[in-house]
């Protein structure tokens, strides 16, 4: 198995996990099978179609490859049957998401630098890649989006997509650096959730 | 009087009862009248920019064709006016609103089966092309997309524009599949209106 | 100095603007640090990158020219410090807000114009780039866009976008044609913020 395949394997294994995590969402939201459907796809496809709208690159990732709606389909029906049967998971769910952050986030990054665009414009990129799905998640459910309120959500990818590019500077291998941009997503988002880090928080008084 | 013309004058007629609906939902939500013209063109336009943009068509419908951005000014004032004089004919709107959704899913659908995609992809194309108007009205005021939650009404727009691919599979005239799948909204819609016909909703308690 | 050289300055000093009155939004939502940066580049940039995305202008403008993202970070740690040890001088950054959205505004009607657009589209698509930011940011803080309900926000840029418009068909020179348009933008939300004026709001009753 080379890397682009692994990579590609990867990324539907993020997309499944996205899918899940906006069903459990819509179920929050009492929304309807087709709703919890919606979101599903809303939040695993997001961040990726945002970044390929922006960069100009056509034909989208999932109008090109069917692939990942089938994914996600599979993903949301699975979901619904499983919460009838048992309690979702939390904690490897979040693990799970933890590492479909960093898919997500490495492989923008990964984009944009083929791209060949400035690294401010590749880390920006990654992390919108990570984030921006969950943000329409939480967007669709009128929700301030959680990942802009704690949890080094955003901050975990963007400190991963600036580990990978490190390590390209560094000439290191592509799948070192990949590795590495996951890795630093996961450790980070981990520190976060099972050991409470967080970022400073932002208040100001209402005027 | 052709196809095509045909098509074109239903999806005028689309746009505006979108845009009498946004209109009427920022009167709910008490915004000035600048801020209902915003509304009833983000709701009638949404679905069908959202399409453009993500099959990379330029220029995007509207802009190539300034008669939907009239149609839209017009349908918005008339309803200011309107709702002065009388109550809005909420029965009558409900009928229009599903007439709307028909075309418009039908004619997403077209679209993406133009560009020879997979039918998977046009059926979500289709769906998205239904509901993205009202989605992004619901979301701009702050709430729960409604069409997420009850009345069959991403549901239908699926079932229209399944329908008409089956039509198309089975090498039926055009005019009978655009016939078929604006009817199955139409149907679909009116049973969850007037007969209460709903999916169920997935509900989970809160973490 | 030449005209283009003015233009762009004048844009980036749009952009920080509108980054520090995003960076503010997100503390009266008590976002995270890097929440704070997330809204603030949204504030600064949604409008102009809704612009290029419609009119298929690629690259983008914030990823052809990173000074755009410097600025932003730049403008949003200023404001986090600033914050810290004053009060935020309201009345100032109302009147920046309403030199941002004029210089948005007419800059996006160029863009517009360049492209050789019909003036509906243009009037639409000058008023979208100055307020489309703003509504992100309202979107993403969960509220019903401020811009929509009073203010003459919206307003205001439509009736720039339209007398810059005038001033060309007048063939008078395009610097004129530009101050014109800030300068109506200025003042119709200088006569909104410090007289009061606004747009009658369009009310309906709950259904």
């Amino acid at each position: 198995m080379n890397l682009e395949h692994a990579l590609y394997s990867l990324d539907l294994a993020g997309v499944a996990v996205f899918a899940v995590s906006g069903a459990l969402a819509a179920g929050r939201k009492s929304l309807d099978l087709m709703g919890v459907f919606v979101i599903a796809v809303v939040t695993a496809i997001g961040g990726g179609t945002l970044r390929d709208l922006l960069l100009d690159r056509h034909p989208i990732f999932w109008i090109a490859d069917p692939a990942y709606l089938v994914v996600i389909s599979i993903a949301a029906v699975a979901t619904l049957i499983y919460v009838r049967l048992r309690r979702a998971p939390r904690r490897s769910l979040l693990i799970a998401d933890a590492l479909g952050l960093g898919v997500f986030t490495v492989l923008g990054a990964r984009v944009a630098q083929a791209a060949g665009l400035n690294w401010l414009i590749v880390m920006l990129m990654g992390t919108m890649t990570g984030v921006a799905g969950g943000m329409l998640r939480d967007v669709l459910s009128a929700e301030v989006p959680l990942i802009l309120r704690r949890d080094l959500y955003a901050t975990a990818a963007l400190a991963g997509a600036g580990v990978y590019l490190v390590f390209l500077r560094l000439a290191l291998p592509d799948v070192w650096a990949i590795v590495a941009g996951i890795g630093t997503v996961f450790l980070l988002r981990g520190l976060a959730m099972f050991r409470g880090w967080s970022l400073p928080v932002f208040r100001l008084p209402a005027p």
